[in-house]
């Protein structure tokens, strides 16, 4: 039986048994945070924007405190949350150093670090001419520019609810704008770049594509907009290798251009505010994800896994100094199922993720020890044409069709033994998941070998 | 007992009764153009996305074709559009003169032809600072510019597949980005303004605001994309009259993005393509939604209610030299409905809607009577802040909450049954809608009184 035809029977035949009621509960709701603001509080819109019906999916949440030190998340200070011994169920074991934006791997790549650009293209196989792919980056540009990532806030602070509800309502209007997940967390000092390099539109006005600036910035915290890279039509729609990457793109869209909005928003209320997306970004969006509760660190070096929508997500932030109440990072079991599953380091096309047991320290904290370079290279290079996002495609957490069956998983993988975690790969293996035909799902007007 | 719970109460013994199958088959599924094209066939995202959920609710929609002349569809040719007797179920009686953007009403008020802005202003109320609807506006400003809703295409045109794929493929596109419609028309040429007025963009390079710009556009279709105006969210967490029109706001940038978005596409693939939005528009949009079979003129004037949408959407329009296959205008009603129902005239707080009961000619046309002079000093005068959307709001055709009980009363709007129009616009007041505390629904931080 094909993995379809199985989940249909499945899916029906316990619909008739009337285990689909049973396993609805698995879909735990989200808390909210309690407000005392009883005039938003009588919105509807909160109450059904807020309560997402994914919710946490199938899986088991659990919301981690800052351990050691004094660090109190209604007064966050830098210097106390430098004692902590975690972020998240990520252990802290020495002096993080914040890195500068021409470390990262695309801007090596880019300005020439991982060799001569003409070397690395002249080996790559013909490249995709992706009119759609463009369109969508075409459509993110202007929302790059400093006059719409940042701003000076209205002159006069206005009147505003108290932080709990102040979060809440950011959060409204994150999902109002379309948004599939947002949390609020504390933005460690450490996420944030020291330098970042020229923008497309510094470098317009003259500046050097590798000249460096250096980013000021002491907002207390990070608002994470998480948009859904549909598993359907984003992920499946390109196997990775087609140059499409069509739902990366169209996230990226959503979620820049959304963040955009709401940092204007709030220097509109009279706060400072920053967007930082994927075409202007002045921090490492990793560990703010992680402090906004929106999932933890995996095997795949710097990715954050989402406990409903996987690695299926593009996130995009927004700093600010107006008054909120954080989220709680969260733990619903990756470090465990991670350390047994390793789909994504077996299938890994460049094979830059590690397949290790236990994990590494890396600038003080612990991870799995992650290949950037070969990474970076195969996704710019890689024969088929461009982009990989095949750890995304291969992991059991990435939410696949949405299903009674994906709950129940979820639910199991967040459990934290061993053997269900091995039976849980296994069964994602038998299902044929990761190993689709991808061109079952596209529809998208690509040109192989016409460049890009 | 209130609407709210009746609506509860009918619906959960509606459910009990087993009536809530019976209700489903009203749910008509939108057909489908036939595609010859094998290699686009095969696509899942065709299918899903272009058979959208909501269908046309509830509604009985026929397609027309165009009578008189000898226009053929798939041949458009302007001569030829010109002897039709009709647009869709708007009939034609004179010669339709193209306009000028500057006669358009909102350009009237703004360019004091409607009287000193300065005196219109005085007489208003305390006008509200709406810090997100600000946000909506700044975040679809950069799209209004010429780099976004026009360009160069192409140099070489690409392959790509035979027109109904193409239109299907188009419309999937704009599912994918988030629209909530998508049809496509023959660009009827009387759409078209003869001259558009300055731009922003214009008037910060020099132009006066009043200067006009002659229109060259030679495009044979027009993509006409709608988002969603939310009701909940949308109009009922505005009363029309505090300032808010989030709603509008929100889905002006969503269609203006995803319009620019879509022509720099088809700009892509080596075919002309120009974006028009609520904030750089070179056409009116009303003739367009008609042609593109997106709903009827209404009494509400210049208004088309979709058959699902009702009032509650935004368009923005693609028009293309890029061969696509057009839908066709389509009647579900509109005329027979609004001639009995009347509830916009009678609701209206600056009485611009017609009450009548026969249609007058305007322009080469017939159509309801409206005062855009009143109608457009209301908006931006009214007392209470600004804006208004009243008829949107009252209109019993209007998408409220979406329920088995709207789609049934859909059904039943579209019987052309002036009894049955009468009950239903009747049934309407009973259950209060239009009559609804719009506080109940709000969530928004609005400041009254500080201005804009």
């Amino acid at each position: 039986m094909q993995r379809r035809d199985f989940l249909k029977f499945a899916g029906s035949a316990a619909a008739a048994m009337g285990t689909m009621a049973a396993a609805a509960p698995l879909l735990s709701v989200k808390p909210l945070l309690a407000t005392t603001d009883s005039a938003y509080e009588s919105s509807i819109l909160a109450q059904k924007l807020v309560y997402r019906p994914d919710g946490w999916g199938g899986a088991k949440v659990r919301y981690l405190d800052y351990p050691g030190g004094s660090f109190d998340i209604n007064n966050p200070r830098q210097a106390d949350l430098n004692q902590c011994q975690s972020l998240g169920t990520s252990k802290i074991v020495g002096n993080i150093k914040q890195i500068r934006e021409i470390q990262s791997g695309f801007k090596q790549y880019d300005l020439g670090f991982y060799g001569k650009l003409e070397d690395l293209r002249a080996a790559a196989g013909p490249q995709y001419y992706s009119p759609m792919g463009n369109a969508l980056v075409f459509g993110l540009r202007p929302f790059g520019t400093e006059a719409y990532v940042d701003g000076e806030p209205r002159a006069e602070k206005l009147p505003i609810p108290e932080p709990a509800t102040m979060s809440r309502h950011i959060k409204d209007i994150a999902f109002y704008m379309g948004a599939d997940d947002c949390g609020i967390g504390i933005l460690p000092k450490q996420a944030l770049y020291t330098h970042q390099v020229a923008t497309s539109e510094a470098v317009a006005k003259g500046a050097q594509p590798s000249d460096e600036f250096e980013i000021e910035n002491d907002h207390p915290y990070a608002i994470a907009i998480l948009y859904n890279q549909d598993f359907r039509t984003g992920t499946m729609a390109s196997d990775g290798y087609d140059g499409g990457t069509y739902g990366a793109r169209r996230a990226y869209f959503h979620c820049g251009t959304v963040a955009c909005i709401i940092a204007n928003y709030i220097r509109n209320l009279g706060y400072r505010a920053r967007a930082h997306h994927n075409n202007n970004y002045q921090l490492v969006v990793t560990p703010v994800l992680i402090a906004a509760g929106m999932g933890e660190l995996s095997r795949v070096g710097d990715c954050v896994l989402h406990p409903y929508l996987g690695f299926n997500y593009k996130a995009a932030v927004v700093t600010t100094d107006m008054p909120l109440m954080p989220d709680k990072p969260i733990d619903f079991g990756v470090q465990s199922f991670c350390k047994t599953c390793k789909k994504c380091a077996v299938e890994c096309p460049s094979q830059s993720i590690s397949s290790s047991d236990t994990q590494e320290e890396y600038n003080g904290y612990m991870k799995y020890k992650l290949d950037y370079k070969t990474c970076t290279i195969f996704r710019r290079t890689q024969p088929q044409g461009y982009g990989c996002g095949r750890c995304a495609v291969v992991c059991p957490w990435s939410s696949k069709e949405p299903s009674w069956f994906h709950t129940m998983a979820s639910y199991l993988s967040s459990m934290k033994n061993e053997a269900v975690n091995r039976v849980i790969a296994n069964m994602d293996d038998v299902f044929g998941y990761g190993t689709e035909v991808a061109t079952e799902y596209k529809s998208w007007l690509g040109y192989p070998g016409m460049g890009r």
